[in-house]
């Protein structure tokens, strides 16, 4: 039975007169049920009561945090049916899909606990010290990782398990140390508090401070942007869309007194290169991988493959014709929200309407059901290159083909790209060798290339980057999915002449987490 | 004999008609040598050579960059006693302290060498496929650090060599595989222009790209400017004042297509915790250090100490009469330019004039001279925690004492600091425990706490941390001194079922470079 509050802290709460409903693009209405917004006041307890659990949970062992984030997923996995039903209602997501992706979920979950627990991640650096060291002595020097401070997660529709109130923004954040604020995804507000339940029984059962956890109901440009504004928050996390993500990111800079990172992810086309051998000799096997990927989850994933460039051939025909096939027999399927599927028609609708770009195969529009079809359009190199509306993304099932007359002019249609997370390249070794300098291009646009498969389905595992160069994110150094997540939400810290039994245990000499250091320069998990 | 040129890539020129002189605040004169303003189409073509020299840079052996970096610091030792000379009379600063600056520089040089030669900073994270896993196989991921482009650097005026044309930004840059830009610091042009002369020479001897250093000479809000927008900078190393640092801080975010990130060191007033007993047991020794930091090079150093705090007490009097008389013996000392002493005087003016502030020491003004001379200031908490202007730097040998009445009074002051480079605690051991709280809390404030001696005099090694929360920096999750300094200038990029021989060597199986790697979650320098 879902309730409707806030949870400021571990306590429910519902102090205004202001209310939102999920419409539900499975049943085409607002769902019943009611979920008050946080007032300004209920924003501000949340924090505090972070900033207060932050100095106890910071220095808590790793052993409690693993364990910590270990139930959790435990309590997400108690939450059974209901949760996956729920979230069908909500996303308009099949059953299986979010079966999968509370695997993912919890499997995240437990990655962090792990990182956590096996502690190196604080990246300890020792330099011990020179006392007789000439002109002058070294003093003993020992630097670590530390959390960052209370971090405000904004969730996305798309994944509203694996990227929202208990992804893995919050589960990097709370792994390195930090509580978390969430602001609750309008889309999915009755999974969002299925999940706070799976937490606060963690909490409980942990018995850690009150305020490691809070979510707050609201719009973003309110509710959102006092948290992002607050000078009790000390980083931000989002999943969105490239307008929010800026507004957020700006805002972190402009109006606040104190800036604070902001790791949006934003904005993705994802190019792939269909590189001229490979589909020569693959060229179907291709167009089914493609097919597949273009409409996995109806086109709704970041990186979802919205570019395809090759060069004119024979081959690169008989590929087009087949992916054409493949998409004409791909049904029209439920989306996520009513925004979202209006802003696929739209936005493909002013693709279509730009220069030099024609249709090759245009699903029914199904609007009016909140059903996406798939699209495929094409756009010669040179006007690719000269509109850069053209990168614009079509958050859908729908891929825009790059018809290139030669290696030059795919070279310099690559050098035009924004940034992206993923570049996927279709190849046989000889391609690569040939295409090089393109392939080394790409590389400088996106944060995971991809050889021979499609960018869809992100490995959450520890070599992972789902990040990449502005606008696909706001932060080209990080990564919102694997291990390195983790990395986001801490500063280094560097204690000079600390007396032995006050350091931390990743400093001490005896080394007593056995982690990984760099000692007076050398990697060693001994003692000094 | 200097040529008053900008580099762009290895060419001198000098298109404009603008040009800029230096001041001596030890001659009182402008020196005669007249120095080119950068035209916009100069620093143009120095970043358009950038460019291309960077996809050839990157891609070079970590050997070769190592050599390099070796290089650079054996030309700068040929430039012999004319570099000393001409920063010298550009910096009102000591002959001793600019060999040990030197030295230092060269130090750093060689250290970022050993990291690039050592070569685990890639921090290279490898997961092998699991081709078998069920429900879905496992892609082969494999991540590393690569280098991010561009870098811009800014120089300091107060460390000629260690912060400035071949200081640590541009070190760290080169380095990590980036070309440099330095945007030449006014103040000791002839200076740049020699050390330029070390990294040309070096470029030549290791026979690399054109482009991989210049430096243009100009106003930081015209040339600075040109190159904080340019769309072909990557990233941005700044160290100055908290309104050049902000102004290039904001511009990356608002004036850019693309926004990049800017390390910018700005402001810190180093608060100082004199702790009871061992004021007690060993005041004297205490002050003894502290003015000898205070007054350390004119006082201006990014790490002086300029803020005091202690609790009342007998052992606090007599400290403070020892500090004083300490102070007074001091005489007053060249700064380093016209503006820097002219500051000095003004906000040392603007914070006598705050409510409750009281003298206690005061050198004569001898800014007719460039001359800065020590003051000592004393202020309750109270009016400390209520008035933030009292946290506006005084760049110079002047420091505020922040009387306290008992504990919570210092924890209260300690709690309303802004950001700092450094927190310094003079304790023993019982008053460590006994004050666990306020150390707790300033770590909060700091990137790097010194035990029992004086934050002035920043090691350049693996463990250093200089860097810190806003306003010490822009980033808090960086360093701007040591191994780790190199991070800022990288970025993650992860490859997904690459072929094996197109792999770089980080990543291959054989671990060609035997550097340390995360496999499969278990650190390991053997092949896989």
């Amino acid at each position: 039975m879902l309730k409707g509050y806030n949870l400021v802290g571990q306590t429910e709460s519902a102090e205004g007169d202001q209310y939102l409903k999920v419409f539900s693009t499975v049943s085409q209405h607002d769902l019943p049920e009611k979920f008050a917004v946080a007032t300004a006041a209920e924003v501000d307890k949340a924090v505090a009561k972070a900033a207060t659990a932050f100095l106890i949970y910071k220095n808590l062992p790793p052993v409690v945090k693993a364990e910590f984030l270990e139930t959790i997923a435990d309590e997400i996995m108690a939450l059974g049916d209901e949760l996956i039903q729920r979230a069908m209602l909500e996303s308009g997501l099949p059953e299986a899909r979010l079966v999968g992706e509370r695997g993912r979920t919890t499997g995240q979950l437990k990655l962090f606990a792990s990182v956590v627990r096996e502690g190196s991640w604080v990246e300890a650096v020792i330099d011990t010290a020179l006392p007789e060291r000439k002109p002058l002595p070294r003093a003993d020097l020992r630097k670590m990782n530390v959390p960052i401070g209370p971090v405000v997660v904004f969730g996305a529709s798309n994944f509203p398990f694996a990227f929202s109130t208990l992804g893995g923004d919050t589960a990097s954040a709370l792994a390195a140390g930090n509580p978390v604020i969430v602001k609750a995804h309008a889309s999915h507000l009755g999974t969002n508090e299925l999940m706070a339940g799976a937490i606060h029984a963690a909490i409980k059962k942990c018995n850690l401070p009150d305020g490691v956890f809070s979510f707050v109901i609201g719009e973003g440009a309110v509710t959102g942007m006092q948290l992002v504004k607050h000078p009790g928050v000390k980083a931000v996390g989002f999943t969105g869309s490239y307008t929010a993500g800026m507004a957020i990111f700006k805002a972190a800079v402009n109006e606040r007194e104190t800036p604070i990172p902001v790791y949006a992810e934003m904005s993705s086309i994802n190019p792939v290169l269909l590189l001229n051998e490979k589909l020569l000799q693959h060229g179907d096997t291709v167009a089914t991988a493609l097919a597949g990927s273009i409409t996995l989850g109806v086109g709704q994933f970041c990186t979802n493959p919205g570019l395809l460039f090759l060069t004119e051939s024979d081959a690169a025909e008989n590929f087009i014709a087949k992916l054409i096939s493949l998409l004409s027999a791909a049904p029209a399927a439920t989306m996520l929200n009513a925004g979202i599927c209006r802003s696929y028609y739209k936005n493909k609708k002013n693709i279509t309407g730009q220069n030099g770009v024609t249709v090759l195969h245009e699903g029914e529009d199904a609007s009016e059901d909140f059903k996406g079809s798939a699209a495929l359009l094409a756009v010669s190199a040179t006007d690719f290159i000269s509109n850069p509306q053209l990168q614009n993304e079509i958050f859908g099932p729908a891929s825009l083909i790059v018809k290139c007359k030669n290696e030059t002019e795919l070279q310099q249609a690559i050098s035009s790209l924004h940034g992206q997370l993923t570049g996927t390249v279709f190849a046989t070794n000889e391609d690569i060798q040939h295409f090089a300098g393109c392939i080394n291009q790409l590389t400088e646009k996106v944060g995971r290339v991809v050889y021979n498969s499609v960018p869809t389905g992100v490995e959450v595992c520890h070599a992972m980057v789902h990040g990449g160069p502005f606008p696909a994110t706001t932060d080209v150094r990080s990564t919102s999915v694997g291990a390195d997540a983790i990395k986001r939400f801490v500063r280094p810290i560097c204690l000079q002449d600390c007396p032995a039994s006050f350091l931390p245990d990743a400093l001490k000499n005896e080394n007593p987490l056995h982690i990984m250091r760099k000692v007076n320069g050398v990697y060693t998990n001994e003692s000094i």
